[in-house]
């Protein structure tokens, strides 16, 4: 714990990486691209599962499982959908192995080659779909409201921990409708329950807004996300939403009798979000001294540390300590308490401060004396004395106070750091010089759109949902223009 | 709903295959071999998991999350492990498709071939164990206790719904310890807990056991299992916990400095469940009219029905049963009331018998004058009116005695179906005309094993922990023998 992290000023992808080894959230297997996520990490990943599946019971949807493998005829059927996709895949092609004859080891067996090759799932669109077709008959089949927790596959070529791995977990929704209102509405109420999730569990501010044509999930009308500030002033992509249209019933001839008796084509809608939101959590809130986490996700939401220089010191200390611990376990307060004689206080306090542990409540022999207990806040490093019998009721204030706080400092950060901005030379001195999100013009075109992106490497986040109508002119062709979309240079 | 399932007695296999269909637990997909686990059935493998997740937290276990792929130079490392495993497995060679020059969709891209072919996890010993080697260094990093909980393939070539399958979901625990002793206390430990899983929460009676030398996991120096008896006669592994000696620590050199400071290979454990078990939990209660489901893994507890010829009528019925139903829900109990005006009450009667709902609530015009409700259990399909007032109270009780009954009709059906016998023809009549276990005296050679296999594909499903000591002699070459092994003709 000597070490200090890389600083964020310093190299913030440096601390990144080291923050993630550091606080054992995760590492680089030995499978290029393909992360192993630590107990620590995956606890946090326990914790974002356990809300959203909540949150998508609760507006009515069911889990199910859908097969890994997708037969690579399945991904020639939707046109779009192959064309801007699907390209960077782990294909499988032998399903055999056999021991090499000179003893070495296994061999892939040349005689076990598969007729069609299978495609390691990168999204689920198509395997669904072609499940659907055979599921969906009448009007009483639909809305059919599924959910997928699964792991998927993009052979990406530059990976990050979190934020870009080859394989990754996520959870893809994918619906039917009857009508294209029902699958519209749907679309925008799975972006308002990932709004709610960010704001409300991951204390991240986000702006809800519709993607432009040329960043559309390939096969979507309508692509929907939301966007998250990180502290470099880079944009996350923390979740999407796709109108899907009649996409994929044409494409898996998924049709369905309505109550009129008519047959009709099926409205579609899919939606996810995945481990990335991990990378958003780190990268939203953590400071230099390493993880700060918000106590809904947090893991170990309070830990307690005795300070004693003798046996007899620590076993008056576990007397008032184990009892405090159950006790806040008993209000749902995930508590651990650290007697451990292997390591000293100070190297306790560093290690749970690396790991984000929201409160830290610490007593040695003269807070027994005095009744008193010290506790320290992760968010804002401030240390305090309390009252013992206070603990539970304080604790329990303090967590939702410090999981108010990640999300207002977070919020003002990205207040901060939004520039309106009309002047085409001053957005690209602005994006090196301080980064964050821009609102401008635009002018609509695809063309504009890549050579702003050419030339600066800011992407059009969205078009914000609220975006007010006001009459513009395009920040880089003087078009006209009627609202002002987000522009940042991304992950 | 006209159709009758095939009877158990007619074509046990058709009658299997059709309840899951019916019952829309889940289907075969597109791709061979693979499943669609269906919402209804993958809401029961979410109890599963919530009860098996919440018993190795218990003990002390943490979640975490291996690679889908291992570099095929991997499964070469454990010499037994390959010898006896991994053949079967599916192999991605190459990593990016194009659009074919023909514009007929897509194909493999020949120039994205990989160095290295990736094997799709059979079972994660070896990814894990070369994760392991550089997470464990000292004593201090002892024991490591973890499960993850995924999806795994084996290329089967004879698939059947859950119970083999070429994708299926399983947990998988690998732990690390520093002593031989604790090792194998874990490797036991966690067999209690599938015996404790199987009896509390499945009704499954199991005998817990260990496997001969022939039917051991590969690369593990002792299997030990949970075996339970079907309605038909046959057995079903239902889980299996390896003590791994040092073979995977050698085989990935994990050492450790012991608190003696002398540097010392590692012992291991790994243990598993998977999706089968809703194989066995399908085969083990229901009956010819559909599912039957123990309470504490049915995804719908309790059914409430109302009967009604007119809107006034359900409007009042309305007014009681809603309330009703959210009565039930606060008191844990998963209850659905279904009101749907679109079936009648006796298709949905039958709906949720096939669907194996524990307990039926439906209540009428003569029962809102009389104060009553028809009260109807899926186990014995008794019914009796009782007072609505008492709802609650009968419905918790009744939900523990249909568990306690499942778990008893199962004990006593697999004690029925136990013979002891120590004649070989007797032995091999008995396998036709009755099924079931037999304990037989073995003689202990995996020769011997071998021929009763072959002769009667009778396999010896373990050697019960249980098992008295007594002087016998092999049911087949008459040499002598000090316990009897439990046969069966197995899943």
């Amino acid at each position: 714990m000597s070490n200090k992290l890389p600083t964020r000023k310093e190299d913030y992808s440096a601390w990144y990486n080291e923050l993630i080894k550091r606080a054992d959230l995760a590492e680089n297997s030995a499978v290029r691209g393909c992360m192993v996520i630590k107990p620590y990490g995956y606890a946090i990943w326990e914790k974002m599962q356990a809300a959203l599946d909540g949150m998508f019971k609760e507006t009515g949807h069911s889990n199910a499982y859908f097969p890994l493998f997708i037969p690579k005829s399945f991904l020639s059927k939707e046109a779009s959908h192959v064309e801007g996709f699907a390209k960077e895949c782990a294909v499988v092609t032998h399903y055999r192995l056999k021991n090499a004859a000179d003893g070495s080891g296994v061999i892939v067996d040349p005689d076990a080659k598969l007729e069609e090759e299978l495609i390691v799932r990168p999204t689920s669109e198509t395997v669904i779909w072609s499940s659907y077709k055979n599921w969906i008959q009448s009007y009483r089949d639909l809305p059919l409201l599924i959910n997928q927790w699964a792991n998927v596959v993009r052979w990406e070529m530059r990976t990050r921990l979190f934020l870009r791995t080859a394989e990754f977990l996520w959870q893809e929704g994918h619906t039917a409708h009857a009508t294209r209102q029902e699958a519209e509405a749907e679309t925008r109420q799975m972006l308002d329950v990932y709004e709610r999730f960010a704001t409300e569990y991951m204390a991240l501010p986000v702006i809800k807004g519709v993607k432009t044509a040329n960043e559309r999930f390939a096969g979507a009308e309508d692509t929907y996300c939301i966007e998250a500030l990180m502290q470099d002033g880079k944009a996350l992509q923390a979740g999407t939403s796709h109108f899907l249209g009649q996409n994929f019933a044409k494409a898996f001839d998924v049709q369905f009798t309505s109550k009129e008796g008519k047959l009709e084509l099926v409205w579609g809608t899919s939606w996810g979000v995945s481990t990335r939101l991990i990378g958003g959590l780190i990268m939203a809130h953590s400071d230099d001294d390493g993880l700060v986490l918000p106590p809904k996700l947090a893991p170990i939401q309070v830990v307690i540390v005795p300070i004693y220089f003798n046996e007899e010191q620590l076993a008056k200390l576990d007397e008032m300590l184990y009892p405090l611990r159950d006790r806040l376990k008993k209000l749902g307060i995930s508590t651990q308490y650290d007697n451990r004689d292997t390591q000293k206080p100070g190297w306790k306090f560093a290690e749970y401060e690396l790991k984000g542990v929201p409160l830290r409540l610490a007593m040695g022999a003269r807070d027994l004396e005095q009744g008193t207990i010290e506790l320290a806040r992760r968010d804002t490093k401030t240390k305090q004395f309390i009252p013992f019998s206070s603990v539970e009721e304080v604790v329990q204030q303090l967590l939702e106070e410090i999981q108010q706080n990640l999300y207002n400092r977070a919020l003002s950060f990205r207040l901060d750091n939004t520039t309106l901005v009309d002047d085409y030379e001053q957005f690209k001195k602005l994006l090196d010089e301080k980064g964050g999100f821009f609102a401008a013009h635009w002018d609509g075109t695809k063309e504009t759109e890549e050579k702003i992106k050419e030339e600066t490497k800011a992407t059009i986040r969205c078009i914000p949902l609220d975006a007010k109508e006001e009459a513009g002119k395009c920040i880089r062709t003087g078009m006209p223009s009627t609202k002002r979309v987000l522009f940042a240079r991304a992950y």
